[in-house]
C-alpha cells in the first residue's frame, strides 16, 4: 500500500484589488494546515493567485491584464510558497496565469515536490469560453482571448511515490483528458477549477453545475482507475457565484472527501495509490480490453471531419 | 423539437430451458405495451433471446452452445417480432448472439425501423471477461471465448427522425464508445446489457455495480450531448443475480426514467432529440473546443505502448 495523504486546499473568492501577498498568505495558511494534518501534497485551485480575470474585457487596460500573469515561477511573490513547502517537506500543485519570456500566455499549473523543487508544468489544453468581447454578457469568459491553447498535451510525473497527472478546470469535462494520462499510468490526477454557476450560452445548465462537476470527475476516476483531486476557487467573487465542492475521488469513482463551505477550506484524504490496480488490472486492463483501432475518429484532425 | 418516445423494455431472467418462442412472446408483450404507450422505438437488452450462456463453459456440448446463436435475423423464431413491429409501426433494438454463414460468432444488436426493416447492425467492440475456462469461478464470463471482437467499430444510423447509435453492455464503460458515435453526430445511443452483481476478479466492485452503471452512462450522455437508453436483462437468472435498473438518460446526464423492478418492465420517456444541441452547440462544441492532436495516445496501437 502506497498511501499519499492529500489536502485539497479550496479557496474562497479573491477580489480584483487583493494583492499577491495577501493571496500567498492564505495559501501558506492552508499549506501549514495540510502539513499539520500530515499531508504529503496540497492542491490549490486554477488561477489561484488572482481573481478570475477572464471575466472582464481588459483590452482597454493592458497593464491591468498583464498584472494578472506570472513571468517567473517561483517569482518574487511566490518564492515564499516554495520556501515554506521545502521547510515543511510538503509538495503542492498551483494554478496560475503564465506569461513566457517570448510573450506567450498560458493557463498553467505546476507540481512542486516535498523538497520545494518544480517537477512538472502543465499548460491547459481545453480552453473554454470565447475569443471576442461579447458585451451582452454580464460577465465575459475570455479564456480563449487571454490564453493560448497548451501545446504540450497531458503529461504525468513520477512524484510522491506515485505517477501524478495535472489538468485544469474545463479539461475535466473531456474524457480524453483522463484517458491520455491513464495511458501513461496516472495514479492521481490533480485538477484546479473556477466554475461560474451561470453558463451564459445555455442557462439550462446552471442548476446542473454541481452534478456535472461530480459526474465528469467521478467517471474520469472510475474509467481510468485513478484518484482525482478537484479543487475549486468558489464563492461569490466580484459578483460571480462560483461552484465550490472541492472533492477527492477514489479509483472506484466514489467521493471520499468533499468541501462543505464556499471559502478557504482544507479537505483531506488518505489515498492508497495501489488501489488503482483494482481497476487497472481487471475491468479496465487497457492492454487486454481496449480497441484503439476502433477509436480512429477521436484523433482525426478537425479539418478532416 | 423532434420528440422520439422511447420504451426501455427490460427483461427479467431467461432460464436455460426457456424456448425462443416463450422469449419472443415476452418481447411481443413488451412491444405491444410500448405501442400502447405511443412509443416509436422499443429497446430490448443484450442477448435478449436466451439465457446469458457465457456464464458456462460449454466446450463439452457444442450443440448446446450453438443453440444460443441466431444464424439468420430475422429467423424462424424472430420473424414474428419483425412482423409485429411492422404491423404496429414501431421500431426496435434487439441484442442477440450471431453465428454468420462463415462461422464467425458475434455479440450483436440490430436496429429495425417502424416498417420492420433492418436499418443497422452492430457487433460488440469491447468484449469483457476471459478466453479460457476458469474452473475456480462459480460462474464463467466467457464472452471472449464465445464471441469475436466486432470488426466494424461504432456506427450511427439515420432513423426515427434522428441519428441513432448502438453499443452493448461492457462498451458503455469505455468513454471512447460514446465519443466515436458522437463524432458522427449521434443523438441517441441504445445499449443493452447483462451485468452480474458479482465481479469475480475484484469483489470490491460488487456493491458498486449500480453506481458504476449509472455513472458511465450519465457521463457518456452529458459529455457527448446525447440521449442514452440503457436496458438490462436483470434479476436472478440461473443463480446469477444481475443488475436491472434500466434507464433513459437525457443529454444533460440526468436520468429521466428508470425501472423499479428486476423483471420484464417497460419504462417510457419522451426524448427531444433537439435537446442535444444544448450541449453539442455550446460547452461541447467539438469543432471549436476539442484538441484531437493532443489525444494521439488514445489511438496508438497497443503493441507500440
Amino acid at each position: 500500500m502506497r498511501s499519499l495523504r492529500v489536502g485539497a486546499a479550496q479557496l474562497g473568492p479573491i477580489m480584483r484589488d487583493t494583492t499577491r501577498r495577501e493571496v500567498v498568505d492564505r495559501l501558506i495558511v492552508l499549506m501549514r494546515e495540510a502539513n499539520a494534518e500530515d499531508c504529503g501534497l496540497v492542491v490549490f485551485p486554477e488561477l489561484a493567485l488572482t481573481t478570475f480575470f477572464p471575466r472582464w474585457y481588459l483590452d482597454d487596460d493592458p497593464q491591468e491584464l498583464d498584472s494578472y500573469y506570472e513571468t517567473q515561477m517561483p517569482g518574487p511573490e511566490t518564492q515564499r510558497l516554495f520556501d515554506e513547502a521545502k521547510a515543511l517537506g510538503i509538495g503542492f500543485y498551483l494554478g496560475y496565469a503564465e506569461l513566457t519570456p517570448e510573450g506567450e500566455r498560458y493557463n498553467t499549473s505546476v507540481l512542486v515536490d516535498e523538497s520545494g523543487s518544480l517537477v512538472g508544468k502543465y499548460r491547459k489544453v481545453h480552453l473554454p469560453g470565447h475569443e471576442e468581447h461579447e458585451p451582452e454578457r454580464p460577465f465575459q469568459h475570455l479564456e480563449r482571448r487571454y490564453f493560448k491553447e497548451g501545446p504540450d498535451g497531458f503529461g504525468v510525473w513520477e512524484a510522491f511515490d506515485g505517477i501524478i497527472g495535472m489538468a485544469l478546470c474545463n479539461d475535466r469535462r473531456w474524457p480524453e483528458t483522463y484517458r491520455v494520462m491513464a495511458l501513461q499510468n496516472a495514479e492521481m490526477i490533480l485538477i484546479g477549477y473556477n466554475t461560474p454557476m451561470h453558463y451564459a450560452p445555455d442557462p439550462s445548465q446552471n442548476p446542473l453545475q454541481s452534478f456535472h462537476n461530480q459526474l465528469v470527475m467521478q467517471a474520469g476516476a472510475y474509467q481510468n482507475g485513478t484518484w482525482v483531486v478537484g479543487v475549486a476557487k468558489g464563492g461569490i467573487e466580484e459578483g460571480v457565484d462560483s461552484l465550490a465542492e472541492s472533492v477527492i475521488i477514489a479509483p472506484s469513482g466514489q467521493i471520499v472527501a468533499q468541501a462543505t463551505t464556499t471559502d478557504d477550506e482544507l479537505v483531506v484524504a488518505d489515498c492508497d495509490l495501489d488501489w488503482c490496480k483494482h481497476y487497472k488490472n481487471t475491468l479496465f486492463d487497457f492492454d487486454r480490453y481496449r480497441r484503439p483501432e476502433m477509436y480512429e475518429l477521436i484523433t482525426r484532425p478537425k479539418t478532416d471531419q
